[in-house]
């Protein structure tokens, strides 16, 4: 595999995650926004659009008539493509969307709510309007998008992205939402698929040769449950009997489950009225602290924590705790070290536990709750068989469900296509 | 890797795929006649099982304490397992259910129903009791399950599995339908995630060193998309005017798409009545005919096909031609030759219709309608990136839904885990 496809990728990886991370939380209307805005650009754009298709189709003599018909634009098609873009701009929003909701006897209320995956790479032939339909769906699902078409289209797709893009500026979204694969190497299709944990999904589409050159290189998938390093956040609005409760339960209910808080972050505004008593709570109950320097300057049995403290799952009766600045100051600490598992607040300001319900990018995100829920039986699942840390196919509890598939069952009446 | 566990893994492989397409058209109650009589299997086996699991014992003195105390049987934890059997044969069947339906303007009616994902793959480290949930799960949500367990727990693991079959057993069910990978060769390990198509999807469980190592091997996830190899079947009922229909539909509308028809099934009861009309009516419409014996007796214009004719997809204006015995003899086919993708039975006959709609096991089977209704748009979800041949995700239309995930908003009020 050619270096300069590999650094270019995970450059385009990492400018993407940055892009997903804002795309998530970004309102409906604003992603339609920049859909409608993209639709503008591409109809006012057409003759950059038509003399960029040019070039390619200068370039493009040895194609089949099929494939070059494809390649093809003109004005019509371009009308096509910026319709598109205002269809899928009328869709209603699938982020945020409550796909299921249930209350359990304990009175805990569950939701499951519609995410982004993240960052979805879209491998494709030389089809130009397959970049416009791959970016939109993307941007729509609060996705970041990293396209690679067919190198007979290169300037065609240069051009639409750049259409795209002044939509998303149009938005106020940064532009690396949807970014362009920069070079024709056709290494970059490996380097795609070889980098799990910076892309979240490789969607080839083409011909049958092009997806079995993907599935070629492709395995077979995994549910992966990585590690547990739960927080719990204490919010200067809490109440402190129960974030005592919560606490300690979290921590030391059982300490070698995946859902064992790891870490405890103090927001500032509770550092006199509720630090003190949580971690005298959490050391009676035989608990080792390792603080940063305002926890350890409270409490004088904590012992120093080091940067790795915060990056370890102990299992075992020890925990970290920090101050932090806030709830924002909270979301930052938990997306920059935790394995987006199982994070809880502990708070009586509506406003603040919604703030981090919506934020807080993990399987599960709970509100004055402890982190021990984390598991199949506790939601109702009946059973488990592990808790995904993945965002595809299944996340959070894998039980029968999240074991399944589906198909579409269609009737009709002689129905025909028109 | 080592030759024999790639040998020994296709085998099981092999076994999972057919056992798992009889699972996955078994009726609810069936597995859980098989759960229950696995978990009295485990009830009455506990000496057996607890001498196997003090032989793991033995050979297990250099495990940490942790590590052996969770590969330890003891009377209670078996009755635990027993349990946990009856617990999940206790939950809804989620094979089936409709998961949401709707209704487009031309009058199809939609339906997604919840489907088994095929066959499971799971690696676990040295704990028998994951051996029974995954077992159990796999066997609630219709999947055949390979098992990959720690090696310090084979002989425990040896004697659930064979509980485990001992329901299966009683229940009429194939053995295979839950396999033990029986070698302790770590080579197991990728020889199943290297199986793309015979394994649909592989969960790990066990801790970070263990999912670390399946993830190092895995890639990243892919949506695929494979050939349209879809099929029309004519039944003795089709109402001959809605066949025609159809029919021509179905191949002719546009050649080169993957919902275009690439072959016709007749019923052996439609040969005088329906097929010679529908074949002049194809042949009318420039469509070139290959056939079988059958065929080529009835109209004269139609060519021999070979056996390669029954796997291309043309994209284009040629149709092979089949005669089968009834819906069985089209399952057969459609299973043999096709691409999952998308397939048609016309009929009048509603028992015939709710057969082939149930164990046609593609992303979108339809009744008395064409299937290039297969697109996105004329699903109602305003625009695709692809149409997935993959049962892991995304099946059928790939809209802005299926590229997202979702995650748990859970609330309480200082709740605790007892």
């Amino acid at each position: 595999m050619s270096e300069d496809a590999i650094e270019i990728v995970t450059r385009l990886g990492q400018n993407a995650r940055v892009a997903a991370e804002q795309l998530a939380v970004t309102p409906g209307p604003v992603k339609d926004k920049a859909l409608r805005a993209a639709a503008t650009a591409v109809r006012d754009g057409r003759l950059r659009l038509l003399e960029a298709n040019a070039r390619d189709m200068e370039g493009a003599a040895h194609l089949r008539a099929s494939l070059a018909d494809r390649l093809r634009l003109d004005e019509t098609r371009v009308e096509v493509m910026a319709q598109g873009l205002e269809d899928i701009a009328a869709l209603p929003d699938p982020v945020g969307a409550v796909v299921a909701s249930w209350t359990r006897p304990n009175g805990l209320r569950f939701e499951r709510i519609r995410t982004p995956l993240g960052v979805v790479g879209i491998i494709y032939e030389s089809r130009p309007n397959v970049t416009v339909d791959a970016g939109g769906l993307c941007l729509k699902s609060g996705n970041a998008a990293i396209l690679r078409g067919g190198s007979e289209s290169f300037h065609s797709s240069v051009a639409i992205v750049e259409a795209l893009r002044e939509g998303l500026g149009a938005a106020g979204l940064p532009k690396t939402c949807i970014q362009l694969v920069p070079v024709r190497d056709r290494a970059a299709v490996g380097a795609m698929l070889s980098m799990r944990g910076a892309v979240d999904v490789v969607v080839p589409r083409g011909g049958k040769g092009l997806i079995q050159r993907v599935l070629d290189e492709a395995r077979v998938p995994v549910i992966g449950h990585l590690e547990g390093l739960c927080h719990v956040y204490v919010d200067g609005a809490a109440d402190l009997e129960k974030a005592r409760r919560v606490a300690v339960n979290a921590k030391m209910r059982r300490t070698g489950i995946c859902g064992a808080a790891e870490t405890i972050l103090f927001d500032r505004a509770a550092v006199e009225s509720h630090m003190p008593t949580i971690l005298d709570d959490l050391i009676t109950a035989g608990c080792e602290v390792r603080g940063d320097a305002e926890v350890c300057a409270t409490e004088a049995r904590a012992r120093p924590a080091g940067e790795e403290d915060w990056n370890t799952e102990y299992l075992d009766a020890v925990i970290s705790a920090r101050v932090v600045d806030g709830v924002e100051g909270a979301i930052h600490h938990i997306h920059r070290y935790g394995s987006r598992h199982t994070d809880t607040i502990l708070t009586e300001n509506e406003a603040a536990a919604s703030y981090f319900l919506a934020h807080v990018d993990s399987a599960i995100v709970l509100h004055n709750a402890s982190t021990q829920f984390a598991d199949g039986g506790e939601f109702g699942f009946g059973a488990e068989i592990g808790i995904s840390t993945d965002k595809f196919h299944a996340r959070g509890p894998v039980g029968a469900e999240q074991l399944t598939s589906y198909k579409y069952v269609v009737r009709g009446d002689g129905t025909v296509r028109p």
